[in-house]
């Protein structure tokens, strides 16, 4: 069975589409400005459950995920369209509302207007489909295919914490006040990520970018398929979710949610080491380096080295 | 039950939203042009049903629905998005490939890119939400709102013949070789529609122009709402699609689905009479004026006038 990337590459080539391959499509807008726009489905019972969640994270999230596509551009974002069908259930309820709620309050805090969308009676489950664009300056949109080998490779945010959380779900464990403060964060890790703003780092030297939703391995192998380049990484360098250690997870486990989890939302970037500023070594985790030895990522712990398969999450 | 429209107005005065309203949302692009922007959800089971169509066909239609709005603006498409959520079912045969294969015909013919989109596994039932922009020159947007009384009332070709498709596939028609021309060629209205090119109509004094998505009576009324006013339709003027004779139905039914049949995708539009052109009189239907009498929609049949309530399609 093709996978879904197999599938895009293939729609791609057969229709010479020039605009498919980023986080966000980057489109002329002015002289001075570029659009970029990108387009996310979430869809009930795969992306999220109902007993999970409160439709005012599912709001803040729908809307999260796709401001972190625009961040890994390193544009500011500006307006959006909502498309969501419920059935009639939910359309009964307050569930719209407190959804929407939780949608504008993310909005608010990012300089997001909502401009259109699509309101569908569905038969069962609900989907969204959530649409962001942003501004970026012009030709400065930042594409994964900039990486050149000597770059250093960064994260913005610790990783782990919003696979940690959806484990602890899975295991029965919800959104309320019987749970210890780290449970706590890791479920909103999960439920209600805090997206990163990407347009402040138009003043560093970046080469490459793209956000964290798959996960590290499959995210860094994107970059490194997209650049024609491999890369390092060190296990040692891993910025690791500080919650983590409370909740009695193996060395192994931790490790695989830090490299396969996903949703962190936290943008993964490549910067030219000799442009760099004193800021990067505060702000943010360098965790490899950008190498010649294309589509291989070697994964190093202490004296080990062993080569770094992609496996976040594929929807087929 | 709140309807959609309520809610949608509900929404729009809680959060202040200003581009919510038209066909398609109208945002500054450049000093000369404005872009829009519109999306449409459309769902198996409720939009679709699998055992009616084909995959070519759905994908012409999802995009024809998106293209009808950009028309309705008076604007050119651009480019487009395209998220799907499928079955793993669907995902393993050649159903993309040859949604992307209908999708692709219109938007060559209608000079669309696609630029984006998503890709997501779903449970069940099949999800496409189609979002198309347009660019339209600065402020030359035609919006709902511009309808003065005296404006002639217009429509862009024939009504009807969609929602007869419709009732075909109900009874049980499936698209063969086996059918009359006249029954194919209801079927194909509403199975692969071909939306109006409404940039072709800059040149026209357009008052304002919605598309005939929900059907002549609903569609009308949300002129009337948006612009202030009321109107006059008469029956003699409306143009019955040609097809529809060939098919057996009674005289009552033939008005009821050209008034709420809903889904021809052709364009309803107001001029201002004072400065029409003799091309409005051989390319376009004048079916009724607007009137000072806001908010009712009179239908004259003859000498006996009724009050026209919208009754096309709604999801709640």
């Amino acid at each position: 069975m093709r996978s879904e990337f197999e599938f895009i590459n293939h729609i791609k080539k057969t229709y010479a589409l020039k605009h498919i391959g980023d986080d966000c499509a980057a489109l002329p807008k002015d002289d001075k400005t570029d659009m970029v726009i990108t387009a996310d489905l979430l869809v009930e019972d795969i992306d999220f459950r109902l007993d999970w969640t409160t439709a005012k994270f599912l709001g803040h999230k729908a809307l999260a995920v796709s401001l972190s596509d625009i961040a890994a551009m390193g544009a500011k974002p500006t307006w959006a369209l909502l498309s969501i069908g419920v059935p009639e259930k939910i359309w009964k309820g307050d569930f719209l509302d407190e959804f929407y709620e939780g949608w504008h309050g993310l909005a608010a805090e990012s300089g997001v207007e909502l401009v259109g969308g699509d309101i569908s009676r569905v038969p069962d489950k609900i989907v969204i489909d959530s649409v962001v664009s942003g501004d970026v300056a012009k030709g400065k949109a930042v594409l994964r295919s900039g990486a050149k080998p000597g770059d250093a490779i960064y994260v913005s945010g610790e990783l782990g914490g919003a696979a940690a959380g959806l484990a602890l779900l899975e295991n029965g464990l919800r959104y309320s006040d019987l749970l210890i403060p780290e449970q706590l964060n890791l479920l909103k890790e999960q439920l209600a990520p805090t997206p990163q703003k990407g347009f402040t780092f138009q003043t560093f030297p970046v080469t490459s970018m793209i956000d964290l939703s798959d996960g590290l391995s499959s995210d860094l192998a994107h970059i490194c398929s997209a650049s024609g380049v491999g890369a390092k990484v060190f296990l040692e360098r891993l910025p690791f979710n500080s919650n983590l250690d409370a909740i009695g997870l193996s060395p192994e486990r931790k490790v695989d949610l830090v490299l396969n989890g996903g949703e962190d939302f936290e943008l993964l970037f490549t910067v030219d080491e000799k442009k760099i500023s004193p800021q990067f070594l505060v702000e943010f985790h360098r965790i490899g380096v950008v190498t010649a030895n294309v589509g291989i990522i070697e994964f190093i712990d202490g004296d080990k080295t062993t080569v770094l398969e992609p496996k976040g999450y594929q929807h087929f």
